[in-house]
């Protein structure tokens, strides 16, 4: 018996032993008897949710298919979808309240039997496609590695069974020129050999900007979209599409010539972000030495328009996306267009920001010493305030580093209960954490619970010690506040 | 007779044989009693400016003495203004209106000679400090250096000659760290030296955001300022002047706690933007590869907030600022402040801006091919549009190479009329320039005469050739028009 397990609830999912779920797929399909199909391939932060949207589109009843793998980090998610527990722990209502109708409608469900495909009108791409990175002691990026194969797979295996006149939306943040240069040929292959026509099905590349979060739901729905297709037909059929999905008076759709060009904007965003953040790392550090405030300076510098998008310190770049698109970018760039450059401003970003909770941990040894034996709280594991996303936070390397200097540690978080990366459990109630009798308390993630009245009231009543902030959450009124009683620390703000 | 030409108007001012102006200045401030006296350090593109500007203070009326060298290169500035003739070529009409009032009221004076100091309630420091860089055959950025030694000879100067309760404001761009560790332990040693109290006079940085062109008062008088003090003493006096000569109605004045924070404000400010320079650079050749519009893909991202400074592609990074300031602070992080680490974003932005010109000239002849007995038309020289400032201007290196080519070069720029760099003509009328039958056109500024619907229609007029934007000049009804009678290549736009 092979079990899948859900890491947060650590509820137990057995696979089915014969892979066939013909039965379900006929039976659903039947119910949603004149219903465009749409089937989503993969079921993680971005499919699980677009499926939601899909399902409760706005100007059209489409019938959705949820599609992982029956293997066992993925066949949980499939098992909890037909049983009525979508797969995310989601801080946004919405996501409750849409896959509440798609229950009542009974026009969701989820599969791992690429038998869906035969019967979609529209395939919709939402798996991952990653980067192995290589790193030195230091965290320094030393080498990286884009793998394709798991990809072409699940494109091969779309193209074994779609229909010939299937519409297929790539969303998958991929090495620009994919579409072009891996999508189009294998499916073309595939419906030759099929002894289908190659001329009538369409393809194109459009990218969601989806944020975990409280507005999860309407960042997909709600947020200016750009797309592209294959040819004029493919980008009118896209179009099409997303204008049933996306509420289009209040974003806009941007069309692009070429999948190549929106392949190149959804990284290049990314990007961006991630240079902006690494910006912000070496300035950070350069504060600290030259005794300055980084916060003020980028508050004064900030009012000028040209300067707005200037980001504040912080303990580094998490996340899915701009750990690795920069990467993504730039090994598209000599893999398939053949550059002896490349982005050198994106590579060094992301080594900047894989550094960055090395940065903090040095930083923190510096002000406060040695942290041989000492009890030091994290406050927040996740990425990114009032989220509970962990993938790739960079509070795990310094959790790490912490621990490895010999202190004990203690996490809260109000947004993750068990830490699937770490593999542990995390407190959610502040107030249990906080009279544990810590030695150094450190604010990891922005969550605004933390900067609460109540939460500077609890650390106002606890015993001294000294508090580390790597993301600034303090103002200045609760900074001296908090100095009347701690030693209060923040992460780019030098002494003098 | 030693003799210092003015490179614009070729004008010859023979240098003083004695260099005593004593009784000038003895003169000019008896005309001016009761006049708080306030002495500018550097006539350049930033003290000129500002010598202006405190003459025709908002708030007090004061007598400005503005100092330079009297040798070749400088002696003509302070002839000039003597004269009646302000040494700077100006788009601004409120720079002509500011000076004839100076004229009138008889409170502006240029002088050589130091004893001014001696005079002066306030002194203000714009003199240059450059940064030496050494590049290979490709414009990379190999070493640089920043060499002191002048600035310090003119802080010399005036601690040798200043009252000891003297205001000292530093305007000058300097490697963060400069006021506490350079000037302030020069001013006091020599007034120890000279028997005076170190205790009284004030210090303080505050960095103008000037900007030549046709805003070029206003962008010292209505633009928000950042200042500090080297105590609270000297920020309130600091803020105190400020306060008389800008606007503070339209916009604030941001005090930060230490000269360190301002000065690293202004090169975090410059670096910032050369950044984001760096970045359109390199992704504009990558663009290009993958063979997508760089303008449209950035239009489509820029609708985020949080990407709205993103910039289009370019010729590159002219002027006196972005092109050395991002090495001003990496340099200040390893010499003042013994980091081991330098400010890798920033340095590699200069390099890469630098190497800019190069990559627009091998896509100019990667587009349109070789250059040899090409006569090619360079259409703008200056580093801005609708401004006539060539100091650093990106065009030089490309001229410089297509002329090394073998092509035969006509340049023209409705804003400059003498290209000091080079020391050559330019011809400033452009239906002249477009019927002289080139193969070749190049925008390399981006002044809005070259978008006019006159320029255009003479465009249209002329043998058809070849046209390489490499700012983006024209909208896309331009770009259509201009494609049915010549062939366009635009900098950043891929050919799909």
């Amino acid at each position: 018996m092979v079990i899948s397990v859900n890491p947060i609830t650590k509820e137990s999912h057995e696979l089915p032993k014969k892979l066939d779920d013909s039965k379900n797929i006929l039976d659903f399909l039947e119910k949603n008897k004149g219903k465009k199909v749409i089937v989503v391939q993969g079921l993680g932060f971005v499919g699980a949710v677009m499926s939601l949207v899909c399902a409760n589109a706005i100007t059209e009843e489409y019938a959705v298919i949820g599609i992982d793998q029956a293997n066992q980090s993925s066949y949980w998610k499939i098992d909890s979808i037909n049983n009525g527990i979508f797969p995310l722990v989601a801080d946004d209502p919405k996501i409750d309240e849409f896959f509440e109708r798609t229950k009542e409608k009974g026009n969701f469900y989820a599969t791992y039997d690429s038998l869906a495909y035969q019967y979609a009108d529209i395939i919709i791409v939402d798996i991952n496609l990653d980067v192995e990175k290589s790193s030195n002691d230091d965290a320094r990026l030393e080498d990286f590695s884009v793998n394709l194969d798991g990809f072409k797979l699940a494109i091969k295996s779309i193209s074994n069974n779609c229909q010939d006149d299937v519409l297929i939306l790539v969303e998958t943040t991929v090495p620009p020129g994919t579409c072009e240069m891996v999508v189009k040929p294998i499916i073309e292959d595939e419906l030759a050999n099929r002894n289908l026509p190659t001329d009538k099905y369409k393809l194109g590349h459009s990218y969601e900007r989806v944020m975990p979060g409280p507005d999860y739901i309407d960042s997909i729905r709600e947020y200016p979209r750009v797309y592209s297709g294959i040819s004029e037909e493919s980008a009118d059929a896209i179009e099409c599409f997303l204008r049933t999905i996306i509420d289009t008076k209040s974003c806009n759709l941007t069309r692009l010539k070429h999948t190549n060009a929106s392949e190149v904007a959804k990284v290049l965003e990314n990007s961006y972000r991630a240079m902006n953040i690494a910006f912000a790392v070496e300035w950070s550090r350069y504060a600290e030495e030259s005794g300055v405030d980084l916060y003020s300076i980028v508050n004064a510098i900030r009012v000028r328009k040209t300067h707005s998008n200037l980001m504040y310190p912080g303990i580094g770049v998490g996340g899915y996306c701009l750990t690795k698109d920069p990467l993504l970018a730039s090994w598209s760039r000599k893999s398939f267009f053949g550059s002896k450059s490349d982005l050198s401003m994106s590579v060094n970003s992301v080594s900047i920001n894989d550094q960055m909770p090395r940065y903090a941990f040095e930083r923190l040894v510096q002000v406060f010493g040695k942290l041989r034996n000492k009890r030091v709280t994290f406050l927040g594991v996740s990425y990114r305030g009032d989220v509970g996303d962990t993938r790739f936070s960079p509070v795990e390397l310094m959790v790490k580093m912490v621990k490895n200097a010999g202190s004990q540690i203690k996490l809260h978080d109000p947004f993750v209960s068990f830490w699937q990366e770490r593999n542990c459990v995390v407190e959610s109630e502040l107030k249990k954490v906080l009279e544990l009798n810590s030695d150094i308390i450190i604010i990891s993630s922005g969550h605004s619970e933390y900067r609460s009245k109540t939460t500077i009231g609890l650390l106002m009543s606890i015993n001294p010690l000294k508090i580390f902030d790597t993301i600034g959450l303090f103002d200045e009124d609760q900074l001296s506040t908090l100095r009347s009683r701690h030693q209060v620390s923040v992460l780019g703000r030098g002494d003098i």
